[in-house]
C-alpha cells in the first residue's frame, strides 16, 4: 500500500494540496451496484470532492459483485491521498475519520454503537432479499410475489427501521443527520420501489426520504441514462 | 436502548464501578459458531473482564447464523455498562473504542483502512468457503475435496495474509500486535486444521500462530468438552 503522506517537497512529488485532490472512487453500474450506490452516497455524505471511475458491468469483479452477491476489492475502492480503501463499511469508518465534520457516526456512543450494528446486519445479511429482489433502479414490478424467506429480510429491516425512527424522531435513521446507516439501507429504499413492496407508514415515509434525495435524483438519473443489461436469469438467485 | 452511563448515585441503581462489571457475551456452539469465536476473541483481545451466555445451538437466531450464514442479532451480543452491540464488526469498533490501550486496530491510519478492508471481506464474503467447510473444530477430513468456488475463497484469503505478514512483519496481521484482523480470520484457520486444507508456507505458518494463542487453545477446549451435534446434511451448503 502506498505511503499515506508522501513528503510534500519531495523530488518528483506533487505537492500535498495537489495530492489531495486526487480522490476517487471505482463504482460499477449505478442501476444494479448497490455496493456502488452504498460507497457512493457514503463520500458524497462527508462533503470530499471526487472523480468517478465507472468499470464495465462485465469486469469480473464487478460481475462477481452483481451476480453472486460478493464483495469485490474492485468495486467500491476509494483511494484518497494515495491510500486504498476497499469494502463498502471500511471506506465509511475511513471517511468519518478525515472528514469528522460530516459526522458520519453519531456523535453519541450509545448510538454510534446501534449505528454500527445496523451498519453490520446490512453489510453481511439479508441474503434471501438481496437474491431474490436484486437491485434494479430502471425496473417496476408492481404484481411481484416476495418469497416468504425475503419477506422475513424485510421484516427485520422494517423493525430496524422504525426503531430508529421513534427513538431518534427521523427523518433519517439517527435523525436529522445522516449516516453511514442511511447510505447502507439506500438500496434497500430502491429496492422496496423496484419491487413495489408493502410497508408500514413509517417505513415507507422513510423509504421516500431516502428516494428524494438529491444525490439519489443524481445517481437515478445517472442509472436512467445506462444501456448495459444484466440477463434476468442469471441475476435470480 | 439503555442509556450508557445511568447516574452513579441515582436511587435504585447500582454505582457505576459495579455496572461496569456487568459486560456479558452471548455465544451459541463453541464447536461451530464462527461468529461467536470472533466475538469472543476481540473481547478477550479487549482485556475487559466478561461473562459468557452461551444459547443452544437449535435457539432460533443461533441456528441460522449456523446454518443459513446469516447474520444474527442474538449471536455474538455484548452487553457493556448497558449497551447492546450485536454486529460483529460493531462489536470490534465499541470495544476498540472503550478499550484503547487494547490497540485492537492499528495506530497508523494507512494500517488501520487496510485492517478495516480485510475485516470487510471476511464480514461479507468467502460464501463458498463458508458454505462448503463450515467450522467444526471438533472434526478433522484428511481427504476432503475443496470445491473449486472455496478454493477461489481460500486463495484470495491466502492473498490477504500474505500481503499483510510481508508487509507487517508478521507474527500477527499487523505485526506483534493482534487486531481485529486476527479474531476475523481465527475461524478461518480452524477450518484450514480441520479440512487438511493445503497452504503455502507463511500461510500455513500464520494458521499455526492463531491456533497456538492461548486463548485458541481455551475455546477449542471448550468445544471438545461440547456435546451437541448438527446434522451434517444440514451443514452442506
Amino acid at each position: 500500500m502506498p505511503n499515506a503522506r508522501p513528503p510534500a517537497r519531495a523530488p518528483g512529488r506533487r505537492a500535498l494540496r495537489s495530492v489531495d485532490t486526487t480522490t476517487e472512487l471505482t463504482i460499477s453500474s449505478r442501476n444494479y451496484s448497490s455496493w456502488s450506490l452504498r460507497g457512493w452516497l457514503m463520500l458524497k455524505f462527508s462533503g470530499i470532492a471526487f472523480r468517478e471511475v465507472q468499470v464495465a458491468i462485465d469486469a469480473p469483479g464487478a460481475r462477481a459483485e452483481l451476480l453472486l452477491l460478493a464483495p469485490s476489492i474492485l468495486v467500491p475502492c476509494l483511494t484518497h491521498r494515495g491510500v486504498r480503501v476497499w469494502d463498502t463499511l471500511a471506506i465509511g469508518e475511513y471517511l468519518n475519520e478525515v472528514a469528522p465534520q460530516a459526522r458520519l457516526l453519531p456523535a453519541d456512543a450509545v448510538q454510534r454503537a446501534h449505528c454500527r450494528s445496523i451498519c453490520g446486519e446490512m453489510h453481511s445479511g439479508f441474503a434471501a432479499m438481496r437474491g431474490s429482489l436484486p437491485m434494479n433502479i430502471r425496473a417496476r414490478l408492481e404484481n411481484f410475489k416476495v418469497w416468504s424467506k425475503a419477506r422475513q429480510d424485510i421484516d427485520r429491516i422494517e423493525t430496524i427501521w422504525q426503531e430508529c425512527l421513534e427513538r431518534y424522531g427521523g427523518p433519517y435513521l439517527f435523525g436529522e443527520q445522516r449516516t453511514l446507516a442511511d447510505a447502507m439501507f439506500a438500496p434497500v429504499a430502491s429496492r422496496f420501489t423496484t419491487y413495489a413492496v408493502a410497508l408500514s407508514a413509517p417505513s415507507a415515509g422513510y423509504r421516500d426520504t431516502i428516494m428524494a434525495m438529491p444525490e439519489m435524483a443524481e445517481w437515478i438519473a445517472g442509472a436512467l441514462a445506462e444501456h448495459e443489461e444484466v440477463d434476468e436469469l442469471d441475476m435470480e438467485f
